[in-house]
């Protein structure tokens, strides 16, 4: 382990988070917040700068870094930036409590956007801003964004970091120049954000809320872009009118996707798009999942407390369909109250997950698609053990190893989920029962099995709300701390897809070489 | 596909099973039930025997089995057994529907043990005698059993069926001869048969069952042999005596042992019985799962509605975790309102399974073992890409095939599981409320995912019950004809592996060649 160099990146990263952070302090500012909330980022900022130059004076021997050194530095990033994103809200007391605070924060870089707070009103809005803003950060990776900053010479980790940071099983380099690549899905996904924030500011502002239109649209926007999910004002996205439910329905979709999909589209390669087969997929999963909610919402064969019309049914399914997939995790309506069929198929679009190389979680389509392929493989290999695989994939033939990788993210996938499901068996919060009250009504809800398990699946997809006591109108406060920071780092496993976290746990990780 | 030969084979078990319904017959014969009750097994021994014959006529063109033609075979055997199966219930009135009956007896030869019995006091002893026979004859694999009426020149043959039928990922033959193996296997599953029903009967008999312990004590032999768990009076074994529930958990965790133990420990190789990593395993993983059941049982750190002792707590949890991780599915106590730590660990018990080569369900430890080595591996791989893998598995070296595969049939696992439980999400009676009344009092369940989870878990394990309205003191009757098809077939899915029952949904298995 190269740890001069690694301090030095980290050093970097740290300087470049204290940047980041005049932007909440600059929102503060305006809105002439309390001297004690200018504070929380003013600390945090110095106490950052001084570290990161400080980490700058060592002369490391060598200047390149090694894979492992490549996937270790990723996983530290993210416990780095969200160990110093979580005193904001400690500093001015919006999330008194550290580990709280550290698993909201972490919740906003892995954009999961699970909260522990329960009245969103009561945060000030340069906390909102951190808040939206991690996400936006988090989206698209800390390091795709550092790239920009690492010089040229590096070449060679910067690939590493990248495939250590890159959502799904392959990373395709758009153009052959890493910089270059990296500068263009910079430019997409600012370019797409743009055009939210834009169409948002189209509708009519949202009933009592006229004078922050344009910060809600921002934020919104933030925690669509990222595929993350804090709310801005109470109930996530019920409030807004049908018009901005829907853009944002479509926005997310559109985060959702492999962004070189949009690079084809730059360079007029229509065809070449819906030839993807992970795009096919995608779109099949979404159209698949929106039918069976829509169905399940008008045919009402499951009796339940919402009554809505077909208009609605259809706009909610969408949206729900929508947020789940692509792991954002915002809500137009309480789908905890759903029939069992609506909940389950969300569970499922849930696992999938939106499109590798995206914004999004989960396990993702590509992944899917390949396994079930590697699937009919093993079965053809029954029936004539000779067969040789001649299956394709995006047109290349899929090779053996690329089936088996998948195979074992799959399996770790869900070794994992079980064991944070073990551990979380423990908390305090089994069988309490909590009080939700949502545009369903009031009810009450014992937290149970669904709970835990939705609360993992929830963490780990990078999603934010699950079901029942964690479900779209509740949130995490209940938890022990032991238990947040368990979620925190399922949180992280799933963001930088398992290995790179595990690798942290390895002795050999940090031998010094 | 070699039909002739298939059907051949086909007959040649249906006569099998016409001779086995023997057994059910001289019970019904024995405690002089109706006309009715006797007629429910002549006429499928009637029917089986006249088809089984006339498959015997066609000469097929060839005399040996491809491997795709044994494992389909495999799958057929299974369905055809319990389609005949099923009969006896609907003659005799006890299971008057045919959808349920098949269910029932497919849990039956599957060794799951769910039933869709409301009160089995109200069935006669035949049907009761059947039912538990089922399990005992499902437990070695029906084929196991056959392999000994096939001729010594199928032995290449003989080998697919076993490498079908055996659970596991190896099959090892004990000695070079694959007759022998089946018969020592079948030996001693025999011996251990007649220890535990010699075990039970010295017994004091339970307190209003006097003149049944023999009955009772067979049957429920039966149930444990083949890790089965279709009670014979009601509440499973709540009723036994402390020291019957204590004799039949130590005789469960010896059916979840790989049979090849008991033929080292005949040779006298006690030291290679301890020097298995999958023997080390399994203890490892029940003595954990017995130690946190226990604490949240005696520690009560979760209210819960039940009152231990520290001694009835111990036997409890030893039970449980006997029962559940051997996928037997028999109860001493209302796991179902334990505190969720004690829930989750069975779960986790229930997804893991017993030892391969055992008479178990679900993943198996061996499995469980080879795919987190191979994550050790996957990580090292990370760190050094160059690196070569020289993991060991019970002392030979972990091949990547075999790596590959265990993560492959672990996703296909769980990637079932997901879709079953999408199917039942449509049930009606989701959503519904079921009254149970167990040890720990009367209380009403609504069916909700847990319970959809833990049926879905409960069929692909062939474990039995689940928990909430499939729970230890309910049943499967209130599941649609539908979801009764889907979830028997998810036990022939458990109980084969999965691959050769996929086998049959391609269009190349059954080309003629």
């Amino acid at each position: 382990m190269n740890y001069k160099k690694l301090g030095k990146i980290l050093g970097k990263i740290m300087i470049l988070e204290a940047i980041l952070m005049l932007a909440p302090l600059a929102v503060s500012l305006i809105y002439r917040e309390s001297f004690k909330n200018i504070l929380a980022f003013v600390i945090p900022i110095i106490l950052l700068a001084a570290i990161g130059f400080a980490l700058q004076i060592p002369k490391p021997q060598r200047n390149n870094l090694y894979q492992k050194e490549g996937f270790a530095l990723t996983a530290l990033v993210w416990v780095v930036m969200a160990l110093f994103g979580a005193l904001p809200f400690v500093i001015n007391g919006d999330i008194p409590n550290y580990a709280d605070a550290f698993f909201e924060i972490m919740s906003g870089f892995t954009t999961t956007g699970a909260s522990v707070v329960s009245d969103i009103t009561e945060l000030c809005r340069s906390t909102l801003f951190w808040r939206s803003f991690s996400h936006w950060i988090g989206g698209m990776g800390i390091l795709v964004f550092v790239l920009i900053f690492i010089p040229e010479s590096d070449d060679g980790s910067s690939m590493h970091l990248l495939r250590a940071e890159s959502p799904g099983p392959q990373v395709g380099k758009i153009v052959s120049k890493m910089k270059v690549t990296t500068r263009i899905l910079y430019l997409i996904y600012l370019g797409l954000t743009i055009l939210e924030i834009v169409i948002l500011m189209l509708d009519k502002p949202i009933a009592g809320y006229e004078k922050d239109q344009f910060f809600i649209s921002l934020l919104t926007t933030f925690g669509s872009a990222g595929t993350g999910g804090f709310g801005v004002i109470p109930n996530s996205i019920e409030l807004f009118n049908p018009f901005s439910q829907y853009a944002i329905s479509i926005f997310l979709l559109l985060f959702g996707c492999n962004f070189s999909i949009y690079y084809l589209l730059l360079i007029g390669k229509l065809r070449d798009v819906f030839r993807s087969e992970e795009f096919r997929a995608y779109i099949l999963s979404i159209t698949a999942a929106v039918g069976v909610v829509f169905l399940s919402l008008v045919g009402r064969f499951e009796a339940f407390s919402q009554i809505y019309t077909t208009e609605e049914a259809f706009r909610h399914s969408l949206f729900q369909v929508a947020s789940l997939i692509t792991t954002t995790g915002y809500s137009t309506s309480d789908f905890n109250v759903w029939p069992m069929s609506a909940r389950t198929t969300l569970v499922l679009v849930m696992f999938i997950g939106a499109m590798a190389g995206s914004t999004a979680g989960g396990i993702k389509t590509s992944r899917i698609v390949i396994a079930v392929k590697g699937a009919y493989v093993n079965v053809r290999k029954l029936i004539n053990p000779r067969y040789v695989p001649k299956v394709k994939f995006e047109g290349k033939s899929l090779e053996e190893k690329t089936i088996n990788d998948v195979f074992a993210f799959i399996t770790l996938y869900f070794f994992l989920f079980l064991g944070v499901l073990f551990l979380l068996s423990f908390d305090p919060v089994n069988g309490q029962t909590v009080s939700v009250i949502s545009d369903a009504g009031a009810y009450t809800v014992k937290h149970g099995f669904f709970s835990n398990f939705s609360s993992v699946l929830a963490c780990i997809s990078n999603i934010g709300p699950g079901f029942e006591t964690v479900g779209p109108y509740a949130n995490y406060s209940l938890f022990s701390a032991f238990s947040k920071v368990i979620l925190s780092f399922t949180m992280l496993l799933g963001r930088l897809e398992i290995l790179p976290v595990l690798l942290l746990f390895n002795r050999r990780t940090w031998k010094k070489i």
